[in-house]
């Protein structure tokens, strides 16, 4: 036992809608535990410590910490930094200095890293740290866990954009037939993949879905999209920021050109995409590219993902006073009919250079859409159906 | 008197979020009017008169009624197109083909045009046709009305992504302090306007608004973003569309050169503007472009704006069967400290070819923001406040 210390709590990486219910989450469980002393925030993450700049978070009022559970983004700041051995140890010597013994890092792969190695050079220096990762990353691609508290809240956001923006398509018939969503997720398509939970019925958006983890030629896009709109009448793609070609090759592609300014002029994928679609049938598709919308969208918070990332952050001080260190807290997927998830603790060098990928079968044979088993995966995580819509009948009048 | 006869609605040009709340309000209007005898829907628009596609409204459930009041886009279908001379005659032949005697029309400014001319076709025949627009527009230009039915919602939604995204800029501190958000509205910048509505405090987003409505300076563009940077740390602007440089030319402009595949590269407003600030002050701007998600968010509707959407729908079915034509249904504002909207009809001829822009004392002095004089005007066609975000006080613990 480490005894009576002080805990620090910190936020790390991209934001999520819900990344301070984790926040909250530790706040909440470290006020009943009898060892910890102070409970503070570092400001902008592990830059907090370096530079001893800590909050008092006992100081909060309840009231604030309630809405912080509705407030996107990183009430603490967060940062994106890689660390070298002298920090690690200079990170130790804060601890030391202020009597922290308990460290909770609430972040994704990267930050996990981080964690690991503060808990590996606590170890080595001899220094009692319990050192506890929470998870945090909308890409939902970290190791040794079902999935990850921000994707629920991103793939809602993304499933009612898709979902909307595809009822905008529809209903502007030939007079603009084609739409592209650009959805974030650079390696691991696990966010595109959600747009599926848009689909009520066959004929809606989206009709094609693409994921880094598949290569797609240029002809199957363009052959994808003749088949919807022969089909459906109009084409909603989802389409993953990572996308590559049959070799490999992001559609994401600098051009080669520079601009006015001298800088060199980058294609986005979804502008590519465009291209590709236009010049082979001449359709102008429309796009979106809600970008950090994906990742703030405190409206669209899913219910599940907003409890569970504040049980997450429970759970890591409850780990961290009962001795564990060096550990993430991980979602295992109980078996059965109803969605139950048991929280767990996983070695953080299993997770800290590791990336989990859309497996195959959640990936349809074409390359083109999802599965119904990733349909099951991600249904419960969203917290609820997207509010029902109506359609007409359409009866029609009988011609004169 | 036109006497029993058919009633046909239709929806035009770009949807909206609260678009069928107005042609729901004019089906329940039309139910309880004995003069009505059909009550028809065209299908796309006037594309549907002239297909004679229509479909029968009085078939549709009361249920299906009740969920489009929550669905975005144009349940009907929309349509954009210049009608021809021998178009407007062919009109009429379906109107007298069909018994269709009142023609209501759910529009914006080229809609009201269309509607305009059947009315004047109809007269020059000698058909006695009651014909009235309902206004819908996202971007708020209509003249001779208040504000238009499809603003509130895109407002709301605007305000929301600006508060939602600047939360995740503020957070992100030194790695990410620029983000532009791309606003609708080409020619009048009453949606980027809206996005003081996201602002708590000073220190809030967006600090800078951009509207098509003042020339703006690349430098001069340069210059308030290092002051938002010096002042707040972190730095978002909402940028209309359609903004255009000192000498009146947009930003959104083609680069004069080709791609692979051989079709020119346009820039967009938001990649020319980053790459102003990139190159004056080696920051990359972050961005978003929700597009299409502004006029179809249904998460977001504003209730104002959903209610009267749905009471401009009743009141144009009792304009027409009182023997109005050739009008549209208008919003005025009462005088006092509540906001009371009255229900005036306007001639269409004042408004066929009318575009109301963002008046001079919306804008400040500088030309980078708006005044509380438009925040007056906006805010209640919002619905009520945004979700209450919360905010930690940061009590900083003493340094050892």
């Amino acid at each position: 036992m480490a005894g009576k210390a002080n805990l620090v709590v910190g936020q790390s990486g991209g934001p999520t809608a819900v990344i301070n219910n984790s926040l909250v989450g530790v706040i909440h469980q470290a006020m009943q535990e009898s060892s910890i002393a102070g409970i503070y925030g570092m400001r902008h993450g592990i830059a907090g410590v370096l530079n001893e700049d800590f909050v008092d978070l006992r100081q909060e009022s309840a009231g604030t910490l309630e809405l912080l559970r509705d407030t996107p983004a990183s009430a603490l700041g967060t940062v994106r930094r890689k660390l070298k051995t002298d920090d690690y140890d200079k990170l130790v010597d804060v601890f030391v200095k202020y009597d922290i013994r308990y460290f909770l890092y609430i972040g994704g792969n990267d930050s996990m890293d981080t964690v690991y190695q503060v808990s590996q050079m606590a170890k080595r220096r001899g220094f009692e740290l319990h050192v506890i990762g929470i998870p945090k990353t909308i890409d939902n691609d970290l190791a040794q866990t079902d999935h990850c508290p921000g994707f629920g809240s991103a793939a809602r956001f993304v499933a009612s954009a898709v979902r909307n923006s595809g009822f905008d398509t529809r209903s502007m018939g030939p007079d603009g037939p084609v739409k592209l969503l650009e959805i974030m997720g650079r390696n691991a398509g696990w966010l595109a993949a959600s747009a599926v939970l848009a689909k009520e019925c066959e004929s809606d958006a989206p009709h094609l879905i693409y994921l880094p983890e598949r290569r797609i030629s240029q002809e199957q896009i363009v052959q994808d999209v003749r088949h919807a709109l022969d089909t459906y009448g109009f084409c909603v793609a989802a389409v993953s920021e990572g996308i590559v070609d049959e070799d490999g090759e992001p559609y994401a592609a600098p051009s080669g050109r520079v601009d006015a300014f001298g800088h060199e002029v980058k294609l986005g994928v979804i502008e590519s995409v465009a291209e590709i679609i236009d010049s082979s049938l001449s359709i102008r598709p429309r796009f979106d590219k809600p970008s950090y919308l994906q990742r703030s969208f405190a409206e669209l918070q899913s219910s599940v993902d907003r409890e569970e990332a504040y049980r997450a952050g429970r759970e890591g001080v409850l780990a961290a006073v009962a001795d564990a260190s060096g550990q993430m807290i991980s979602f295992e997927r109980l078996p059965g009919a109803d969605y139950t998830i048991a929280y767990r603790l996983q070695d953080l060098d299993k997770i800290a250079n590791a990336e989990k990928i859309v497996p195959a079968e959640y990936i349809n044979a074409a390359g083109n859409g999802v599965t119904e088993a990733f349909v099951a995966y991600a249904r419960p995580l969203i917290g609820g159906p997207l509010m029902p819509f109506g359609r007409l009948a359409m009866h029609p009048v009988a011609r004169l």
